[in-house]
This record gives structure tokens, C-alpha cells and sequence, in this order.
């Protein structure tokens, strides 16, 4: 996987501007991570100034945790010029299957066609599947290892892009390729919004490299600062912000020695 | 007051579902706040998936920091339909007096007679109960020990809810029996939104215990893990990280040892 | 520069109410630097409640980093309200040049005539002089030191206000006194929002100083901040945790030891 610290080193020396329309809970902790990972963040919601940011940005993150008609508008109206600008896209369907107004929302954003990754827990990815699962708001749900796997294969081909599955093990698969991370803490489930953070540093990673590898690199570091956090501290609040410092210190070396990706398809 | 390490056990045990309608300069902090005490934190807002939301969530809270006439109606919709469902319903009403609109707006919401809890500082509830008093914003105003303690019983009687009035002695009332705590930091008033972390926190224990005895338990612990978060650092950046920590940390134990809390009446 | 430890003390002493309307990302973030430095902050957004809230505020804080048209409605709402009232208004236009609605709606308000600072990076203000520099989202672009300084006193010229073009070193003037600022830290740049926070400090010190005196005060203190929050971490997330710690501890022996403020004009 030599590639993941490839990509890092991209996104550092690039700085790629992604553009965010995400939830009012984590806009802050958001933005921070991209730049600990060494992106520039912006948010932007206005329809009337999404096509000016779309044009200077090189990738968009939808994040639907907090919606509303106004801002629905606003993340279809930018994944339309998204897609026509051709800049790549990564969605977060926070809470699909908890309510149909976010389910709805995001399979009309999947609809455009043009996502590149789709990220979400167990129960958002199969809400979306129509299993209708139901989610208990932004938490994951019960794990179901097999299941996650399958899942993330499945989404990839019924939504033409990439699907990442995220818990425990995190699955990511474009229908063709399926890669497992082992990555990660448990003390990631005491922090709102590290899902989030997941999904905003794909975006930095879809601007520099192809979607699947970018996923896989994204998530592969972020869990491995994840690791590196809780080796300092055991407690939410302060491993909180040791996740900022770990994403800013991760280096090749870091990756190379603690990174646990395997292929398990084909 | 052994129901108050009990209350906590319950929380931790059952996860409740804390639904947020909240101001946009705390979401992050209370939604962390109550991660840490072991509830599920859910934010949403639109108008079209209240009812969704609420059926799955097991407690309300309200908290209108930064209302406007949109959220407004966000409000008043989940306080009529938590109280068609017989959700649990807290409220904070912060800046009310400062502004006519924040003083109508929570007048409004108390009318609907589906709050159980009211939290503000002295001059929130004081304006609530049309004394005029003329808040600095979100701060607490002088402090006025007998007046608080009376305040709450009256508006508890008023409103037919439990009141609590906090400050660097929080008393609270259900109207008949009254009780003081004891507990908490001076440095609680140097970091934004621990007033609405103590609000969102009763939240999680109106989804589990009775209104009087979840607010006793919720501001005992709150104040608990601020006190013990003080002894860790002096300086309010690394206070309200040590006091997610202790949220975290708080347990029966710590609870037996630290808590002060006073039957006053009757 | 006797008069900057004097301003932070009348800050201390008078606590000013600080109006701020502003986005999204950052509410928190300066929320909590206008508590540490020893300011008492207000978000207020809801056009039947600016002129109530700026009553009894001593100053307003107007930041565009995520306007749309409601938000953009109320700040020019705030503008007039605060002009009538005589309240010293300071102005953040974030990402001016980086799309029309931003450079305009900027230039609107200021048009207004009630703005006593403007504080940007070189590209915000650039574009607001009419050199369309492209600024990339929040982030401070290529430097170049005399054309910040020139900048500076022409804007302020332009504009009739006081501007500041905050960098590696910060120039402010009125147009015809002319300061430049060494102190700061790079790590600044690391945190979203430490442009925004100081801004909103700004905003607690023409509370209480004529609007130069308070610009050259607040980014003194702000940057020196940053300096010791330095000395004891190198990685974002803990930076940006002792950042509050150290505008809450700056006192006037560290100001007198540590600011680097230079007159260079006239």
C-alpha cells in the first residue's frame, strides 16, 4: 500500500481546497482535521456563491447531519455543479434510516450521479440499501462484521461509487476491489463527529487520487491517529484533541509500520 | 441521594437518545457533553422529520441561544409533538430578558405545558416570571443567594414544571420540595455553553428518572466533574477539555464522596 | 505602548457585552476567546432581536465566513442599528475575493459607514480594494510583506476605518498612523478561525479604546498569546487548547516583555 503515505504527502504539498456544506455540530471539528491533515477547509452554503467556491475548490463534502430545506437546497444545487465542474464528491448520510427526510435527501444527492464516495456507519449505508434499517440518529449500530463487508460491496455496485462502511473494521469497496482497515479506537465513539472527520479528510484525499485508494488512504490514517491518540490518554476530551496533533504528526514511517489494510476481493 | 449514582448507571445502561434542538455555538460542546455521560446525542432541526426523530428519541431538549424565526418554529413543533408523544422535555432559555424575543419565545414554549424541566440562571427565570430582569447575554448576573432559592420555587409553581435555577449555588424545585447543590467551579463561567452542557446533561436524565431527581443528579454531577477537571489546570482552554474527561470518569464512588447537595424544603 | 496592557485591564474590569454575528464554523471558537481574555460574548442573528441585544451591547462583531441571504439580512440590519446606537462595529470579511457574494456583501456593509476596523489577510482586503487577488477560501495567501503594509493604509484611507491586514506581521492603520505587529506564531495557521478570534477580540477592546489603539492592542495580546501557547506544544489540537489558556492568563509584565509593536508611518 505504498501509495497511502503517497497520497499524504500529496495532499500536504498540494493543500487542495475542499469545500464543505456539512452539519452545524461539526463544521469546527471538521475544518480542524483538514488542516491538522494539511488541507484548506472551506465552508460554503450561499446557492448564490456555491458555482465561484466549486470553481477554486478541488473536491466537495456533503454532510446532511443537520438539514433543512434551505440547505438541502444547497447540497443539491452544489453536487449538480460539482458534477459538471467535474470535481469529485464525498457524501455523508449522517442518520439516514433514522428519518426518511434524510434518507430521501441522500439518495436524491446519490441520484445526480456524480458521488464519488459514499461513507457511512452500518445502518446509514443500509438504510440506503432499502433494508431499512433503523439507526439510532449519528451512532453506529450494532456491528455485524460479515454484514459490513457484504454491505459496502453491494452499495458500491447499486450506487455506482465507492462505499465506505465504517465501524470496528472499516469496509470500503468500488464493486470491483473490497479492502478491510483494522485501524482505528473504540475512544472514536466518545467524540461527536469523528465519522465526520473521516468523511472531510476523504474529501482531501478524492482532490489529490483516485476515489478507492483515496479512501482507503483516508481512512487508514485516520485511524492510525485514532491509535497514536489513545496511546496518550484514555479519556474523550483530551484524546479529542490529540486526534488534531496526530492527524498534523502522522509521517510515512507512522503509516508504514502501524497501517493494517488487507484486500479481501477479489 | 442514592439515586443519583443510580441515575447515572441508568444512562449509561439504557444510552438514551437526547434529541437537540440547540443554539449553534454549543452544539458541538453538548453534543460531546453528552457522549461523555454515556447518552446518545441526535441534533435536527427540520421541520419535516421532528415527528421521525422524536419517536425514536427517549428525551427534548430546547435550548434557544441563538433563535431566529425559523428555528423558532423548529421549536414549537417538537414541543407539541414530544408532548403528544410524552417525551421528556427540557428547556433552556438563554438570554431571556435581554431580548423581548427570547423572553416571548420561551414564555411561549412553557405555555405548551409539555416542558418538565426549566434551566436558566437567575435572571433568565427571573425575566420569565415577568420581573424585568435584564440579563448581560448568556452570563450569569449578580449573584442573589436567597432570591435564587425562592425564585425557583415560585417559578417551579408558576409554570408547574421543575425549575432550576444554577449559579455558584444551583437550586432547584418541583415546587413542593426544593433542593441546593453545592457543587461546581468558578471556571465553569469562563468557557461558553456549561450552562446548556448542564441543560443537555438533564436531558439524558429525564430520559431515565423522574424530573426533580434527574436535574438533582445531572447538576451534581456536572458540578462534580468540574470540580475535579479544577484540579487538574487553572485556565479555562484545558478546564473544558478535563471536563468531558470527567464526565467520562464520574463514577459512584466519586459521586458518594463529592456530592453536596441539600434538601432546603420542606 | 503603555496603553495596551491599560486596555486589556478596562476590558477586564468592564467585561464589555460583545454583539457577534458570525459564522458558523467559529461561534464556539470566539466565543471562548472573548470569555478568556475577560469579554462577555452574545450570538444574536434574529432581525426582531438586533436592536434589543445591541442595546445593551458595548460592541459588535460582523464575520461572512458562512453567509447566505438571511444571515447577510441581519448583518446589514446590525450595521445600521449599531451605526444609530453609536456602538463601534468591526468587520471580518472572510474569503472576499474568493466569490462575488462575499467581496460585495464586504463591501456593502462597509458602505454603510458605521465600521470603526476591518480585519483581513492580504487577499480579503485586496479584494476589497479592488485588485480581485483570488483569495483561496479562509487561508492567508503568498505574503509579501510592503504590499501588506501599503495595503493596510490605503484600505484604511479607502474606507475611512481603521483596517488591519493580519500575516506573519500584522499592519493596521487609520490612514494616517500606520503600526506594524511582529508577534504570532505560524501554528495560527493550523486552527480554523484564529483570524476570526481576533477579530472578535478586537471587538472587546474598541468597547473600550478608540478603534486604533484597541486594533494595535487586541493583536499584541493575541499574538503574544499565541507565542507562549507555542512554548508548550507544537501540534494543532493542543495549541489551539492553550491558546484560551494564554489569553486568559496574558497579565501586563508579559505584554511589556513580549509585545513587538512598531510606528512606521508617519
Amino acid at each position: 500500500m505504498e501509495y497511502i503515505p503517497q497520497a499524504l504527502s500529496k495532499v500536504r504539498a498540494n493543500r487542495p481546497l475542499v469545500h464543505n456544506i456539512t452539519n452545524l455540530v461539526v463544521m469546527n471539528t471538521t475544518a480542524n482535521a483538514l488542516l491538522a491533515i494539511g488541507a484548506s477547509p472551506v465552508m460554503a452554503h450561499a446557492k448564490d456563491e456555491l458555482e465561484d467556491m466549486l470553481k477554486i475548490a478541488s473536491a466537495l463534502v456533503i454532510n446532511i447531519g443537520t438539514l433543512d430545506e434551505h440547505w438541502i437546497a444547497s447540497m443539491e444545487k452544489a453536487v449538480e455543479i460539482a458534477g459538471k465542474l467535474e470535481k469529485p464528491i464525498v457524501l455523508d448520510p449522517v442518520g439516514a434510516g433514522a428519518t426518511r427526510l434524510r434518507t430521501e435527501t441522500a439518495l436524491n444527492l446519490l441520484d445526480v450521479g456524480a458521488i464519488k464516495v459514499l461513507r457511512g456507519n452500518l445502518s446509514e449505508v443500509a438504510a440506503l440499501l432499502g433494508e431499512h434499517g433503523k439507526t439510532r440518529g449519528v451512532d453506529s449500530t450494532a456491528y455485524e462484521k460479515d454484514k459490513a463487508k457484504n454491505l459496502a460491496t453491494a452499495a458500491a455496485k447499486e450506487f455506482n461509487t465507492v462505499v465506505a462502511v465504517t465501524g470496528p473494521v472499516d469496509y470500503m469497496s468500488n464493486g470491483k476491489e473490497t479492502y478491510a482497515i483494522y485501524n482505528g479506537h473504540e475512544l472514536l465513539e466518545t467524540v461527536t463527529g469523528t465519522g465526520c472527520m473521516a468523511t472531510a479528510i476523504i474529501g482531501a484525499f478524492i482532490a489529490v487520487e483516485e476515489p478507492l485508494k483515496a479512501t482507503v488512504s483516508a481512512l487508514a490514517i485516520f485511524g492510525i491517529a485514532a491509535e497514536k491518540a489513545s496511546e496518550e490518554t484514555k479519556y474523550p476530551g483530551s484524546f479529542h484533541i490529540k486526534l488534531y496533533d496526530w492527524l498534523y504528526r502522522i509521517d510515512h514511517n507512522l503509516i508504514k509500520e502501524k497501517a493494517k489494510v488487507e484486500r479481501i476481493e477479489p
